[in-house]
């Protein structure tokens, strides 16, 4: 299976590392056997049929800063766009950051990769958070496989289990509880009495947060997984403009001091139920939802078996990666019938 | 689809309800009609081939305690072995009680129903704790599907998410609270500080627990699971002779206290690494384990996504009838193969 590789961050850089360290055990235990043939960055492209060197491409990225350190592969400058149009492979991997204005450039990546034939794994939320039902659209009208584990739950598996697991049962809600970040300042301020200040300012010293925080603390990040959530798992149609956002901003010291005295505590919940919402709400201490830390929950109502509830770490290089291999080991499935 | 059910208890009643009001959606979403062809209870066995009368069924059950008022179609004093050879069908649906000795009488239907060609789910734990290994052989050499998702979690898809949502990790360790009594009375005594006499009590009242609640309080029904679920996920072939079996009847209301300082708390785990073993262990208060009341979960330690721990009921008719459904949804895929 020939994959190009759109972005090559914390997540990319881990699936090669994946895909050279495991790559044995992928192809004896799924007949999954990835070649890399073409890895894109934001300085531009390296392309080789027979597979790109991976242990050099991490090291150049590591030194270089960029993949120039592929020599005869690379070439300067080449955009996603451009590249996904030069290369021959089967599967285009989208791992760029999310951007939630217009969803770029990782909605042009996609949308240029299925119209080439090409099946995609998505785990950046831009494309989908914007323009998820037209993405699917595509997909089927060009046949390829849409896949986008990685951008809900990190490589918790919490689409896979909404539409694999919950078979027979109704699901009548979601909550979830998907932004580690905004998690693990409610859990300090809540637990220690610290300020959202200082529990933010803890956050990015520990690398949980970006040095803008926006994204995590506005709510943006819960609403663009919510969308997804919904969009799979219920076959809503949303965007995220559909979406009513409160992030986590506004909530107070005393606020979560007084959620405590009731055996409460606040949370930042993306929810859908008869809308789509996302904003502080107060979570009894005894459900499962009250996750400490930078973990992720999500809650299915479902009917008749009750609340299920899936924990696990929602974000991370190594773990993400993990999501991206499963999207492929459907795909080569897909593949084999 | 036609069905023969063994044992007409709460879970089977209320899989015949699922028949009752759900056939039309399970028809159409699903393309599966069960068709109840036979029930067995402790007093005699019921047949019709163009399928029994199941508001009758459930009438008879619940005003004679028997199925005599099924008029015609009842031969009082069949026993189930004798009803599966009498009796055509595809499915043999075994929900009689667990039995830990020698695992009757459902070992020997589940034994009967393969040998006979039938496709087979098992809700009752007693033939695999005993059994599970030659019982997965037996169902292989005789062609036949042989699912048994609701002997873990009730209607929480516990094994079926293991097996279908961590592809391409790698299980390290399970641990889990699988028994709702026991955690019930380990939250009664941490929470409020009632002795577990009280708190057990209690559950009885509630019907949480049994009359006789040795199985629970005595971990024999987390061992259950746990060979159930190590066997599954893991490809182990462990009896419930191969487990440690520690209950939390010698928990004191002094170690709760202890461990409730220490910013911990005490549960019935049941956990399989280099060995299988049920005891009572200390959590942390933030762990996701941490569940409160009758709540069930399970944490697989995955690599490289760390911990992933599924929460919800653990018991209780109309959730594990579901996991009797998602079973015949998979047995009838496999025949439309």
């Amino acid at each position: 299976m020939r994959v190009t590789l759109l972005g090559f961050g914390v997540v990319a850089r881990s699936f090669a590392e994946v895909v050279m360290s495991e790559g044995p055990k992928l192809a004896k235990e799924y007949g999954l056997k990835p070649k890399i043939v073409g890895i894109v960055d934001s300085h531009g492209a390296a392309f080789d049929k027979n597979g790109l060197d991976l242990a050099k491409a991490l090291e150049s990225k590591s030194k270089l800063g960029t993949l120039a350190g592929l020599d005869g592969s690379y070439h300067e400058g080449m955009d996603g766009v451009h590249a996904i149009r030069e290369t021959e492979c089967e599967v285009v991997v989208e791992t760029t950051p999310t951007e939630l204005k217009r969803g770029e450039p990782g909605l042009s990546h996609v949308k240029t990769a299925m119209i080439k034939g090409r099946h995609v794994v998505c785990t950046n939320k831009g494309p989908l958070a914007i323009a998820m039902p037209a993405l699917i659209e595509l997909a089927h009208h060009n046949e390829v496989v849409f896949k986008f584990s990685g951008t809900v739950g990190g490589g918790t598996p919490v689409l896979d289990f909404a539409k694999r697991c919950l078979e027979g049962s109704e699901i009548r809600g979601i909550r979830g509880i998907l932004n580690g970040t905004s998690n693990y300042i409610l859990t300090r301020m809540a637990a220690e009495g610290v300020s959202m200040k200082d529990a933010l300012a803890d956050a990015q010293r520990l690398g949980y947060a970006e040095a803008d925080p926006t994204y995590d603390v506005e709510g943006l990040d819960t609403a663009c997984k919510l969308v997804i959530t919904s969009n799979y798992v219920l076959d809503s149609a949303l965007s995220i403009k559909d979406v009513d956002i409160r992030g986590i901003t506004k909530v107070t010291g005393a606020d979560v001091a007084d959620a405590s005295s009731k055996g409460e505590t606040i949370k930042l919940i993306g929810s859908v139920g008869s809308k789509a919402k996302v904003s502080p709400e107060r979570v009894k201490l005894t459900h499962p939802l009250n996750v400490s830390g930078t973990f992720n929950a999500i809650c299915f109502d479902t009917h008749p078996s009750g609340e299920v509830t899936l924990v696990g770490k929602g974000a991370g290089g190594p773990e993400t990666a993990t999501s991206v291999v499963r999207d492929l080991i459907d795909i080569r499935r897909a593949f084999a019938r």
